[in-house]
């Protein structure tokens, strides 16, 4: 590791001075780099690894952050982080105040946008762009977006938008046939046939010597004015890219991890007065067996040993919620055929994979496409099936409308399933799961649910199954609490709670994953003499007022635990069950729950004791109102 | 209007027995019978004139509600209503407890669903296509979809999905060229170029002999089976539809008011294998001259003369919100060259049409993509802009992912005019902007207001421009109060409330229209001796901690009043922060705003009235209130 050219970049402007050879071993020592800290931190591996020349070639040319590079879906810009002075913080990747896993622009002026949900970053360098033009600047824009977040309809409200109004920007299609699990939709079909066509092998053999022909491209362009645009369509197949007819000029496929091939291409691209789609084919865990081989594995994961691939396997011996949630799903399934699971492009995160193996005709996966996989769930609802739509609790922001009026007001029985409910961990504030009670508590015939273990979400999606309208169920990232699994579901009351801890000094309403830490401050508490009380309510919505009022009546402090905001979120729900009808004697209320501001990235234990969510921060504040209650008296 | 045919339709089956000429003759009649009731209750015009003959020919093939036909964006169903049983309620359409002026599944079996956002039907059709083919049943599966929707990604999603799933279903493009406002986006060009094109004209010409040349299409063809795929073809322009790149077969334009070219045509895509576009051809406001030359006034308009096509004014003599809103922006924009102005398809309706005269460079319609429209946003304010994005409050429900990531995360300087906030009216539940709060409220960074009057929202305005960070300004749809508008705006203090009205008994704590409500409900309860205290609170975050606290002190009884859901509402952020932070003393308090359920359509008054958040509602709930805390004490 001794004289690595990585060690003398200090910014993107370095990358000028070096040959393409020097590039080519620059790309060497930054996977090697990325490998390196991911082995140990786990990450987006096959991502980053599969775009390291196409960063190096898009920051040769550039002249960032005047130029503006822009990565839809920002975990695969390791390399870009490298690139840009971040290797000093680069083994601080993902953790606890440490370098994030995506672009920041905090962090750095290299950073554009924070995407960490797909298919935005058109639409974003769209904004650039114009910004651009009607201040009269001059600089490039260009954006790397996968083929998979081409199916996520926003990029094409984007591309139709940008097409139309014909200004400079570059898209630049990394098109690795893959993300996150197997692409889906037509238009990735589409793109195969591209991929798999006699063009794109000429072109790919070719490409250079083609250019070459055509003149020194490399250094005079700037004089060839609107050649350019001839130019470039030399190197289109005419009449074969879908995207033509939106307005954009389309390059042939380019070998991904040829850099001169990318440079020489990218040269044009960025001269045309046009807005460009530049079709890149790259490898998933380019240059790393084990990533290339298990791009599905490597695409996001924990720590791993360097030599073997081998990921390091979690010390609990409890399961993980998704795969209880995928089990449970798929036994409900075997004894109702009308159970149709539906995903959007995550069929390993969300737990279906044996779902999709069981019941292939049953199983849908609609891509990077929420609002899609929603509104398709009302379809199959009206048309007599019983959908459950499992998606990320972070991702189902971009379904609210749908769940609003395509399910709820006509009150069909969907069940959304929202994995990674609460915060999730090193991915941070664009995944953390911290809004879903705040935007389907609100929503009239809606039905919520958060188990306190993996025993409850069995029961609860056999109860969510059971019942008429929509029912959202929201459920942790991570292992459960490795409590027995029941031989056979049962169906819940409705908006009725279950109390874990009998006491009568406090009540801790808490929800979902809270419970646990409601039963750990109610443990340190009862060391000092205090009963507490902790009630699972089991039910967000409709909640047990039996179960508050009680609480109310019978204890000196009522406390609410959630995971999620507090602003909008079921602690101030309750405050208005007790204000709309009060009980006779109405005690102080605490409220536990996300504070309102964006939750960085790190370990769930650090992120909780941060926000004081916690079972030694809830004792504490319990701890000092009970003081301050005593002193008032 | 004697021995109407229309008269003897009581269900689509009836139109079986009709012919051509026959239904043509109905389609007059449907005409006259949507231009008489909604000259008198007003409606969705335009849109319902130019599908006249498409629902016509539809129906006449159709066998629903076994089969099923989607409307998506349902405005365009009043002649669907006309012929499914509802000629006898069709004169209440739009009116307090009438027929909704939208599908309605609960209203009628042939309404298959709610349709009222742009974009959605495909994927439900899908829905009901997947659901049919694990059934093994045999429907049919029609949507007519307008051009402008296709703008929307959704559909786009959902076109996607099903070209790669090649289950039978019939997708009508509705190309009116129109749609609410004109349309924009590449594909707009481009359908543009296809209507143009001499294969239009020779196929609108010359298609039905075109047809009758491949046979007696009319009858044979289930027969035909896999050459139904090949007759298709034959329709088609080899090469030129974007659509067939996602795995339709698409026919070439059809005239849209021919009754016989559509069945002709609908009977061949009716019985193909595989997913079908077929290009059908419509002008809005078909056969009534005033909407003919004006769609874009009669795509929703109210009452109107019949014979002169006058638009009856309304009585007040208050502007709009809307274009107090236009009118302040523009003047704004005057003076600060960064402002931007944003709308999704809604030039004419969020007011922005003299902006767009005055600065149409700085003026962007993206077309219906609220998605891409907020990220938009965030590009531009990346780039220096100060983008303001004005989108009804029922539509920003599509972009609430966005707010959140592209927008707040990042912290940017982005103004959000949510246009018709709260109750809207006569378009009903999938309109009611009543969720805007909930959504909002929950994001960090976010600041809101919501004014009371019209010269509130001129200083808001200025005041959200003054401010870094996305601000959020909710008004209502409709008239104003009249009052006089200011010669300067002024920058609020953030987080200030105003006292409208001093008193000591009870303190209403109203945003918004409410303020209107609460000083009406001072007004009834001072005649009874109460002295009530009414405080505008012009801030929905951060909101004025100071003035709760002073009105939890200084009153015996404190109310919340807002034009939204009580779930996730300001109402329960006011009892949280009394919670948290506790006054020496907290009354008890009553919060006012829309229940837990869909609110149907209706003149807002009457809505207000029913939901008990008119002055009336409020005044008689407060006497209860205190009447029984007098008891108790």
């Amino acid at each position: 590791m001794e004289h690595r050219i990585l060690d003398m970049i200090s910014s993107p402007a370095d990358l000028k001075l070096l040959t393409d050879e020097e590039l080519g071993i620059l790309a060497s020592e930054i996977r090697e780099q990325i490998l390196l800290t991911t082995s140990k931190n786990g990450g987006h591996v096959a991502p980053s690894l599969g775009v390291v020349e196409l960063t190096l070639a898009c920051h040769s040319l550039l002249d960032c952050p005047h130029d503006k590079l822009l990565f839809d879906v920002g975990h695969q810009s390791y390399a870009h982080k490298l690139l840009t002075g971040r290797l000093g913080i680069f083994d601080t990747l993902r953790q606890y105040k440490g370098m994030s896993g995506f672009p920041k622009a905090a962090e750095s002026p290299y950073d554009v946008h924070p995407s960490g949900h797909a298919s935005d970053s058109v639409s974003v360098a769209l904004g650039l762009a114009m910004a651009r033009d009607l201040r009269g600047g001059d600089e490039k824009i260009v954006t790397i977006i996968g083929d998979a977040a081409l199916s996520g309809g926003m990029a094409f409200e984007a591309l139709n938008h940008a097409g139309q109004l014909q200004t400079p920007m570059v898209v630049i299609l990394n098109d690795n046939e893959m993300s996150i699990s197997r692409n889906v939709g037509a238009l990735a079909t589409y793109l195969g046939h591209k991929r798999a066509s006699r063009e794109y092998t000429q072109a790919r053999d070719g490409l250079q010597s083609a250019l070459e022909a055509k003149g020194d491209w490399g250094h005079g362009l700037v004089d060839f004015g609107r050649n350019v645009k001839d130019s470039i369509k030399q190197m289109i197949i005419p009449g074969e890219m879908i995207f033509e007819k939106l307005g954009f000029l389309c390059t042939a496929p380019v070998p991904g991890h040829d850099i001169a091939a990318l440079k020489h291409t990218l040269r044009v691209v960025l001269d045309a007065e046009v807005p460009v789609l530049m079709h890149v084919v790259t490898k998933k865990g380019m240059g790393y067996a084990p990533a290339e081989q298990r791009p599905d594995v490597f695409h996001g994961v924990g720590p791993f040993d360097l030599a073997t691939g081998e990921v390091k396997k979690s010390s609990s011996s409890a399961p993980k919620y998704t795969s209880v949630f995928g089990k449970a799903l798929v036994r409900e399934a075997a004894a109702n055929e009308d159970i149709v699971a539906i995903t959007a492009a995550m069929k390993d995160g969300t737990g279906l994979n044996e779902f999709a193996e069981r019941f292939p005709k049953r199983f849908i996966d609609t891509g990077i496409a929420e609002e899609h996989a929603v509104a398709l769930a009302s379809g199959l609802a009206i048309g007599g099936k019983k959908p459950v739509v499992a998606i990320y609790s972070t991702f189902m922001q971009r379904a609210v409308d749908q769940m609003v009026i395509n399910n709820a007001l006509p009150d069909l029985d969907v069940v959304f399933c929202l994995d990674r409910a609460g915060l999730v961990g090193d991915d941070g504030p664009t995944h953390h799961g911290v809004f879903d009670i705040a935007y389907t508590r609100m929503i009239p015939h809606m039905k919520i649910m958060a188990p306190s273990d993996e025993a409850e979400l069995v029961h609860m999606l056999h109860t969510a199954l059971s019942l008429h309208g929509p029912v959202a169920l929201r459920y942790p990232r991570g292992e459960a609490r490795g409590v027995e699994l029941p031989d056979a579901p049962e169906v819940l009351e409705v908006g009725k709670s279950r109390t874990t801890r009998e006491g009568s000094d406090v009540a801790i309403l808490a929800f979902g994953r809270m419970v646990q830490e409601a039963e750990g401050a109610a443990d340190i508490l009862a060391e000092e003499g205090v009963s507490v009380r902790v009630v699972d309510m089991r039910w967000i919505k409709p909640f047990d007022e039996d179960a508050v009022r009680r609480a109310a009546m019978e204890c000196s402090l009522v406390v609410t635990a959630e995971e999620g905001v507090i602003e909008g979120g079921i602690g101030e729900g309750i405050l208005e069950a007790l204000a709309a009808n009060p009980p006779a004697k109405v005690p102080p209320v605490l409220t536990f729950g996300i504070p309102d501001r964006f939750v960085s990235q790190g370990k769930i234990p650090l992120l909780h004791r941060e926000l004081g969510i916690d079972a030694e921060g809830i004792a504490q504040r319990i701890r000092e109102k009970l003081a301050s209650m005593k002193s008032e008296a």
